[in-house]
Formats: C-alpha cells, sequence, structure tokens
C-alpha cells in the first residue's frame, strides 16, 4: 500500500501563506490579479477557466477574463497581448495553449512580459529555468511537481530521478529544477530503450507522456516516489493519469492520484506566481 | 586497447567544407570574421587566442584583436561590446572568461548580440538551446563534442549517455543537445551518489568536471565511448583531461585523449559558428 500524496493536502497548506500574501499587497496598494487569455471555447480550457477561477476567489486574487473569438488574427492576438503587458492591474496572464490552428503560438508567448508570464512560456522564462539567471516563473505544472515533492519531504539531493517526457511544459524544466536541487536526473522519452528498466532504477519517477495508463507494474519498484502528471481520458471517458495507478499502488512506496494529485497543485502555483509578480511589482518580494 | 578519437583527423575532416564556405561568403561580399574580446593577460587566454588564429588563418577567416586592460570599467567593457555588435564586418566575438574580478560578467554576456554569440554565452542562445526555438548558436566545446561523436559514427539515437558535470558551458548544452539526437541523458555532477556505477551504465560518457584524472578505472566498462573535456594540469604540470586515460584507455571502446581530442575540435567549432553567422548576414546560410 502506497502512502497517497494528496494535491489538496498541499493546497490546503500552501492557502493560508498565500492568503496572508496576498493581505499584504492589498495594504501595500494592490490586489494581485490574474488576466485568463483564452481563445476560443475549447471545454477543457474552459474547464481549467473555472477550476482557477475558483481557487483564485479563495485565496483573494482578482481574475481579468479576455476572451477572443476562436478565428482571431495574429495581430488581433497580439494587441491583446500588448494590452495586458501595459495594464499595471495585471501581474500574471494565463494563456491557454494549444491556440487554435493558424495561430503563431511561439510569436504569442514571446510577446508576453516576462514579469507576467506566470506560466513560464516566453522565452525568457526558460532560459530562466535552464540557466538559473535572469528573470521568470518556471511552468506552473513543474513547480506543483516540486511542491508536492517538498510537502511530502520526498530527499531529493542525491537521489535518482527519471523525467519520462522532454516537452517545455514539463519535462525539460522540471527536469533543471531537480537538477538545481542536486539530483542524478535521468531524462526518458518515446526513443529510449528499455523505458521500464530505466524507471524501475530511480528513487522518483516524474511520469509525463500524456498517455493514459502508460505506465504498468513493469515500471516499479518497491520504494520509490511516482509523480504522475498526466491528465487523460481512459476507454472508459474516465479521467487518468499517465499510471497504471491500480497496478503502481500496491508496489511503490508513495504516488500521487490522477485526479487529486499535481493538477490540483498546479492552480495554486498559477495563484502564487501571481500573488509574487504582484509583491515583485509593488517592491515587496 | 580503445579506439583513439582523435580530433586532430575531425579537425581535417572539417576543413574543406569549411574553407569552400569562406570561399562562398568571400564571392558573397564578405570576409568571416571573428573578434576575439581580451581583458588582460591571462595566460590560458592568450595561448587560446594563439591557436584560434592559427586556425583562423588556415580556413581564411578573418581576426579582429580587442585587447583592454584588466582595470577596465563595466561600462568600457559594455562599450566594446556595443561596438562588436555595431560593427557589420564583425560576424562573431569570442570573449574570454573568466573576466577579471570586478566586472560584471553576466551582463557582458548578455549584451553581447546573439547573431554574433558564436560561443553561446548569452540568455538568447542558451535559450535556444533548451528550447530548440529562436536563434543562436550552442557553445562551442559542446558542439565540438557532438561534432566527434559524428565524425566517429556513435549511435545516439537510443543510446544511454552520462554527461558528468552541469555548467552552462558544457554539461546543460550538450545534455540538451544529446537529448534533442534521441539519447537517453542522465546528468550527473559532483552530489552524485556512486557516480562510478552510473559511469558505468552508460554506453556514451562524457566527463565534463574540470578536475584532474578524476574518472579511474572503476567509472567505465567495455565497449563505452568516452568523451574527455576536461583541460587540466596533472603534478607533473602535464596537460591532462577529467579522465585518467592510461587506467580507463585499455577498458573502455574508445576515448579521445587530451591534449589532441575535444579542445583541438573546439576551435574549429567557433570557426564554423564564425562562418555560418556571415552566411546568415549575406544571406546565403
Amino acid at each position: 500500500m502506497a502512502r497517497i500524496l494528496s494535491g489538496k493536502e498541499v493546497v490546503q497548506a500552501m492557502a493560508p501563506g498565500l492568503k496572508e500574501r496576498v493581505q499584504g499587497c492589498v495594504e501595500a496598494g494592490a490586489q494581485p490579479t490574474l488576466a485568463i487569455l483564452r481563445v476560443g471555447e475549447n471545454p477543457s480550457d474552459l474547464s481549467y477557466e473555472r477550476t482557477a477561477c475558483k481557487r483564485a476567489e479563495a485565496l483573494g486574487v482578482g481574475i481579468r477574463s479576455i476572451v477572443l473569438p476562436a478565428n482571431v488574427t495574429n495581430d488581433q492576438l497580439l494587441d491583446a497581448i500588448a494590452q495586458v503587458n501595459a495594464d499595471e492591474s495585471i501581474h500574471g496572464c494565463l494563456m491557454f495553449r494549444p491556440l487554435p490552428a493558424g495561430l503563431d503560438e511561439a510569436a504569442a508567448c514571446a510577446a508576453l512580459d516576462a514579469r507576467k508570464d506566470i506560466d513560464g512560456i516566453s522565452p525568457a522564462s526558460l532560459a530562466r529555468v535552464f540557466t538559473g539567471a535572469g528573470y521568470g516563473f518556471p511552468p506552473a505544472t513543474a513547480q506543483a511537481c516540486m511542491h508536492v515533492l517538498d510537502h511530502y519531504g520526498v530527499q531529493l539531493h542525491g537521489a535518482r530521478v527519471v523525467v519520462v517526457g522532454r516537452s517545455l511544459v514539463i519535462g525539460k524544466p522540471v527536469a533543471m529544477m531537480l537538477l538545481a536541487r542536486n539530483a542524478t536526473v535521468t531524462m526518458c522519452h518515446s526513443r529510449t530503450e528499455d523505458l521500464a528498466a530505466r524507471c524501475r532504477e530511480a528513487d522518483v519517477v516524474i511520469c509525463a507522456t500524456g498517455r493514459a495508463k502508460a505506465f504498468g507494474a513493469e515500471c516499479f519498484a518497491p520504494g520509490q516516489t511516482i509523480i504522475d502528471v498526466g491528465i487523460n481520458f481512459d476507454e472508459a471517458r474516465n479521467l487518468c493519469g499517465d499510471v497504471d495507478f491500480d497496478a503502481a499502488e500496491p508496489i511503490v512506496g508513495a504516488i500521487t492520484p490522477v485526479p487529486g494529485g499535481i493538477g490540483t497543485v498546479t492552480t495554486s502555483t498559477t495563484m502564487e506566481h501571481v500573488i509574487h509578480s504582484c509583491e515583485s511589482a509593488l517592491g515587496i518580494a
């Protein structure tokens, strides 16, 4: 029986400190405010937006919804981003991706002011994750993994960590963050040979492939900590992770559930970044 | 008896193509030209400068030497970099580091135009290495490792590669370049537990710690390819690598010597970047 690393517990532990920091911002003259920039009416974007709004409300973070039609032009999108950059009452911007086909996502990401890029999508933010220098936030999901590992006291210094998946949203940035914490990090992916063996060798496995229940019993060993970043649907159309939870849970030492794991913490992490950005703008960070 | 991966052989293989490209630039109206920006009279900088000048001359690349006194101010250094950026007849700039104490090295690196940053020291260049997007060259030493691996036909796709050392000059960028080639990459460092075992598990080991002969027989296994990035001096004041060559060579399948390995190829790689930058400026890349 593995220890279940509940995201809700982490969120509850983060909340009092975040509320206090919001209060500090308000007293210093500004309410931390998140702009949510959505293009079109993608159901998963709408679902995430509802979750974000609820969490923002609970913490006292303001929300500014910016909705553009799915047939918006690149210029109109860049105009909207320029307005976000210029608006001093907005401290962070969450832009849902992928953008509808035809829009230049790279240009949109690069256009966002790194100080307001609370989800680590701009080149400057990613350069910060890679080099440790400059200014910028890591992607919220990568930071959420670190929060869960830290909350549950998982040792990273000297630990062997396998990260499966090399996206810029999660795999590569979380690998850099783990490396900065002195873990020995192995980056695996779809071309890795004998992936199951690589996973079994690790103290901590970060599963971030986006393939439903792709990690079965053969991937796990006793005592491991498993962080499941996936948010997928299985054949029965139930929400599930990258890990076959029922197969892994009897083997490993600790595991995050889906739902109720990393995704839950990601929203709080987004708010944390907005609050930090507001504190920086106020000079009280 | 390991196969010796001679840097000289790689340099000789690169030379005809590079000379032809220089000729192409000249015919299109510009001689590829490298500015060497040196602050003070550090003997190792002077030694590298002589090597670079010789290689440039052999390939037909122009050299512009910019020498500033060791007591230069930050403003004077930034002025010199601004002049390099503005000078259309300069296509690349090699700035020796570390800079003398008291100078703001991060600011100097960030000031260099990414198009002329042929050694991957600016945040934009490093962001390119991390994200694969944007414009910029990787650090020449990291690219030299890839050239040696490719020249000798070392399989990277699906291979297990251990990179020891996590600097921005070599460890982190070469890890990203290997990942882009579909290797399974483990990033090790001074805090890695049982480093020798991690090294023995790999198909390819990149040794980049800067500690003379730190990798002994216990780190190696038959059939491995060893890339030794170190340039150090041993107790007898002889040039040596990070690897104890005499201990490793009887065990492994292939190994780069020091001197005569990666360092030799780095200079040619620097010239290749200058030529590429000139081709880009001419619109013939």
